[in-house]
């Protein structure tokens, strides 16, 4: 992408907004990569966060939300891979509350400003014995680290660097993430980081955040499966100058369509480097009642693992669309039905247009699917993001653990 | 399973009831084996039926539906495999009605007594040629072959003959059914037939069916997905001779118990022969809130592709059981839930019970896995049945057409 005139937005090279520092550390979690690292501002940062629904939150998830819900305040965040911290109780409680005052007293923060986050295998407690070294092994640098630290069977860093001008200053943001299985979210998916040094009030952040995610994290799926540790999280530390955006600022429009680009490519990110996923595959349903119906279709075609199968295999078996588009409970318009796969329409009025099967299935090779689905039920839209169904998926979840 | 004397339930070799004929034969619609059948009634015979909650319901699963609701009444079905008659518009309404024309002038019955039943590709037009042919080479017998004709990609014959004395007259229920993938049921799965010989009103038998489906073959499980063509269809012709049955007979809790037990036989025979499945799943939940928690909770560990693709991997990672239980909105006592796998206790209190996972994961080779989950939020129970997730399901869903 490039900047546009109009609203002025650029995607450069990985980069950290002014005011923040980062770091990482090999601490023992895993075999040989960084599995733990922080970010860290200068100043306090505006922050705001959403967390995953599945009752049986993790113990680092709890407190982040606890911590970010006092006042939308942050000025760090520790974090590691190789274990979640999840179902593990009472200690995992008091775990998760000495990562974060160890990480505070090296900072020399108060506790109520370090928000914790783990990730990888549920119901082992963590070995404090490594995170108290990870955490004095720690510094403050440039370093990008962090991204690949955080990763467990993702196979890539996923980061994107957005700047923008607001109020006539430049501002920018970053954000990182890790997410390849157990990814279905509901409220948040994995982990996910922003961060920016634009001026913004924390609850005007949490409002911004709460309402994109539902437009982005919140329409991928890989497996249908929810994580209890899944987060994503804003920091915004104001080190850019602008004047404190809020609804009324006449550049908001620019910040939020900024963050909406971070958090879509994100998101996007996911889905395509979903475990053992070969292909992205993207959704697009039009003719919807209303949106929400038009996002609930697109995510039930996009998480159907017979249409999952079908694209690995690339078979442009379309009756599997219609199958998926069938057992929501939205409006459809069962005789007028529209289906392209890759720009190519294949059911027209809910029956087989008789395109050349061939030349469709063919396309489902690329690395990227469309499904294009008009339900004539409305006017509404709605988009979602997946991955396809493969033999790799199935054996790093038969043997995750070994 | 043995006959007891409380009940005088007891499972037989595979035999038509009394009254009751079939065929099958090859018309072309698969490679080789045989593809299309039928059953028969010597007199009209009571009749109930649950169907597809998918919106796309398939044009002879519609028909069915009305012409069982008319008067509770069939004296045959007429069936085939190769093609689901699915997504086809007015011309696959016209088929399915020729269908049932055809079978009826044959049998010399009228069109009202006789139901349609399809199965296998969406969205491909039937070929009435092959379907003319077929019914012209169908006869009476007592021929077990329909049970082999219906299946696609089932690897066996799922049938079960039960016999009981109600009203002091032997009555016997059989059961058959297809169904491998595509199933996820909601109201009823793929294709489920029982006939027997008892007397029962048509309306009361509809009661019984709906009820029960509830507790079995809606608890199973392959892989999320809802067919076009489910159905589950039942015909009770009298011709044992007992008083009709209705709720307040002596022996009508008998035959509950008889037709609920030919139900879950059937209804675990679709999960254990789930496509690629090496093993079957129970699960079986305690201590919910309420029956219908328990039923939810059941179902979605047991449909959870993580906790499926561990169970193929022989890995027993119960963190994955915990994340499926939490991703639902039942009541949960989040530190109170136990969970044993292969009656070994995993968790309790909600963290590890420190059990040798070596010895538990060395059980998940065998050819049926039992989840028991205690949730402590009540007494009510639920259960539900499924399958691993394997490289075959991955393999014949992304090549289904080919």
């Amino acid at each position: 992408m490039q900047m546009t005139s109009k609203d002025s937005i650029n995607i450069t090279a990985f980069t950290w907004p002014a005011g923040f520092d980062s770091d990482s550390t090999h601490a023992g979690l895993k075999e040989e990569q960084d599995d733990m690292g922080w970010i860290y501002s200068e100043v306090p940062a505006s922050a705001a966060g959403v967390y995953t629904t599945n009752q049986f939150q993790a113990a680092p998830t709890k407190l982040t939300k606890q911590t970010i819900n006092l006042k939308h305040q942050l000025q760090a965040v520790v974090m590691n891979s190789g274990n979640a911290n999840s179902c593990n109780g009472a200690q995992g409680q008091t775990d998760a509350l000495k990562m974060q005052a160890l990480s505070a007293d090296k900072l020399k923060i108060g506790k109520d400003l370090v928000a914790v986050a783990s990730t990888g295998v549920i119901g082992e407690p963590l070995p404090m014995d490594k995170i108290e070294a990870g955490i004095s092994q720690l510094h403050l640098s440039q370093s990008a680290g962090i991204t690949k630290a955080i990763l467990t069977t993702d196979t890539h860093p996923k980061t994107i660097t957005v700047k923008c001008l607001i109020d006539n200053q430049p501002v920018t943001l970053t954000g990182f993430c890790k997410g390849s299985g157990m990814i279905h979210p509901n409220m948040a998916t994995m982990l996910g980081f922003v961060t920016t040094d634009a001026a913004i009030d924390g609850q005007q952040l949490q409002s911004m955040l709460s309402t994109t995610v539902d437009e982005t994290f919140n329409q991928i799926t890989v497996d249908g499966d929810t994580s209890t540790n899944d987060m994503v999280m804003v920091m915004a530390n104001g080190v850019a100058g602008n004047e404190p955006l809020t609804e009324s600022s006449e550049d908001y429009p620019t910040f939020v369509k900024a963050f909406k680009l971070v958090l879509t490519h994100l998101a996007q990110e996911i889905a395509g480097d979903g475990e053992g996923a070969s292909k992205l595959v993207e959704v697009n349903v039009t003719g919807a009642f209303n949106h929400l119906e038009g996002q609930q279709v697109a995510k039930a075609i996009v998480g159907s693992n017979l249409v999952k199968a079908m694209i690995f295999g690339a078979d442009a078996n379309w009756g599997r669309v219609m199958q998926a588009i069938g057992q929501t409970t939205a409006h459809v318009d069962i005789d007028g039905v529209s289906v392209s796969i890759n720009g190519m329409q294949m059911v027209a009025n809910s029956i087989a247009t008789g395109i050349e099967d061939a030349k469709v299935s063919a396309s489902l090779k690329n690395s990227k699917v469309v499904i294009d689905v008009d339900l004539n039920a409305g006017s509404a839209e709605g988009t979602a993001w997946g991955c396809d169904l493969t033999y790799k998926y199935v054996q790093i979840n038969a043997s995750y653990r070994s």
